[in-house]
């Protein structure tokens, strides 16, 4: 066993905010483990973008990353993670693993009806990557894809229990609820901050799988299973590191809301020297 | 007089869609004159981005502009207005104009109360350059800027006139509202396209000031200034060309919902090797 390699930090990016609720879901579920964070703030939003610039985007970070000296690199980005993901996974010897598969592959799971929904960017549901996932495990299941590109900027905008939130959700699950499926994939990583409306809109009677959940656990497997994972439980004094391509700040205020510790510092590289 | 020159197109940028109507206004006041358009679509939005990162996309695109030989540029987005006009305007001996001083002006010659409301994104009214610059003009003028994120992605889901929308500009007008503006500036190139709702909601005694006009009818003046004016009535087969930095093909859906005559073709380009 490398000791060196055990004790190296997660790299964990996204393209600006939203993968720090599966940042957050790996330090409750893997306590022992160090991140290191990319948010790619200068060039927010992914979803919108194209698979040739969001693989550009990836190659960048990944570089980035490996001068940190990470063990494993989780893509937290579900765009990234299906316009990326598996290309840049043949060109490293990183274990890396996205937020999609892990998602698709419980909501195959836990619907009844064989009926499900995600909902998340134009990137994400137009690359139909959940689709297809999901119905590579059963080809009998619907899919209905829905892209909701209101909603990131309602949650940076922090209106998250809010009535105009309420009313654009309501128009988004509307085709959702009428097509009756009984699992609703979030397939977007802000999303699970809206976790509780969306749930109140979909009745108790639909599963929400929240990929940031399912995604820690799947890395909790993977470095058990590759003989990385970290058998500390001493902390280093910066644990959690944080990086960005602009505005360090105004990241540093919203990770500092929804993390569930005071984030020390966030510095601002400049990425497209990678 | 250089024929060359007058008969070279105006260069006009934007971080996406929005400059479009800078582009239009110019279209119809100037209907003489060619436009080669660049919409930075693979890093928008610009909004939301520092100083540091809006100079260093300004110069690439002014390097891009300059390859297509322009004899004028229009900075057509008020973020980059704010942030990188002055610097790369004694950069370069093109004659170069924004969008943000031809709106401040006419602003401070119209208010009767010298209260003036400016919305715009949080780059924009976070920088104060329209406060800046309309006090430049008479220091007596209180300006209330209000950032207002939502609203872009309001538009470019395409939800203009739409109850969602008209919450969510009330809300964000309500305090302009409470302070008596009689003058709001529509300080973001997408707004023009929420003038009627936006006019509802504050009434016809605040009078709107949409800089894109206000911009087109400066650019005359400055071409007549310099002996640029094209003396041409005769278009050239393409008259406007259409460059974006990605999703080309979306791009052109959306100018083709905006703009007075059908746009034929947009190009995609790597920006980042300017």
């Amino acid at each position: 066993m490398n000791m060196d390699l055990t004790e190296a930090p997660i790299g964990v990016f996204d393209s600006g905010v939203g993968g720090l609720t599966v940042a957050r879901e790996i330090m409750r579920n893997l306590p022992a483990e160090h991140i290191v964070y990319f948010g790619d703030t200068a060039r927010l939003p992914y979803g919108s973008k194209s698979r040739d610039t969001i693989l550009m985007f990836s190659r960048q970070i990944i570089r980035f990353l490996q001068t940190q000296h990470v063990k494993a690199i989780v893509v937290a980005c579900n765009t990234a993670s299906a316009f990326a993901l598996d290309e840049v996974a043949g060109e490293n010897n990183l274990p890396m693993i996205g937020v999609v598969k892990p998602g698709a592959r419980v909501a195959a799971q836990v619907t009844s009806n064989k009926r499900i929904g995600v909902i998340g960017t134009e990137g994400t549901t137009g690359s139909h990557i959940y689709r297809n996932y999901i119905q590579d495990i059963d080809p009998e299941i619907t899919v209905i894809e829905k892209p909701c590109p209101l909603l990131v900027p309602l949650v940076e905008e922090r209106w998250i229990h809010d009535s105009v939130t309420r009313q654009v959700l309501e128009r988004y699950l509307a085709g959702l609820q009428e097509q009756q499926v009984d699992t609703l994939v979030l397939g977007c990583t802000h999303y699970p901050l809206l976790r509780s409306i969306v749930g109140e809109i979909m009745g108790s009677a639909v599963t929400l799988v929240n990929p940031a959940y399912e995604t820690a656990l799947e890395l909790k497997q993977l470095l058990a299973a590759r003989n990385l994972t970290n058998p500390g439980t001493d902390k280093k004094e910066f644990p959690y590191r944080f990086f960005v391509s602009d505005l360090a700040d105004k990241f540093k205020v919203f990770a500092n809301s929804i993390l569930p510790y005071d984030v020390e510092m966030t510095q601002k590289i400049d990425i497209e020297n990678y």
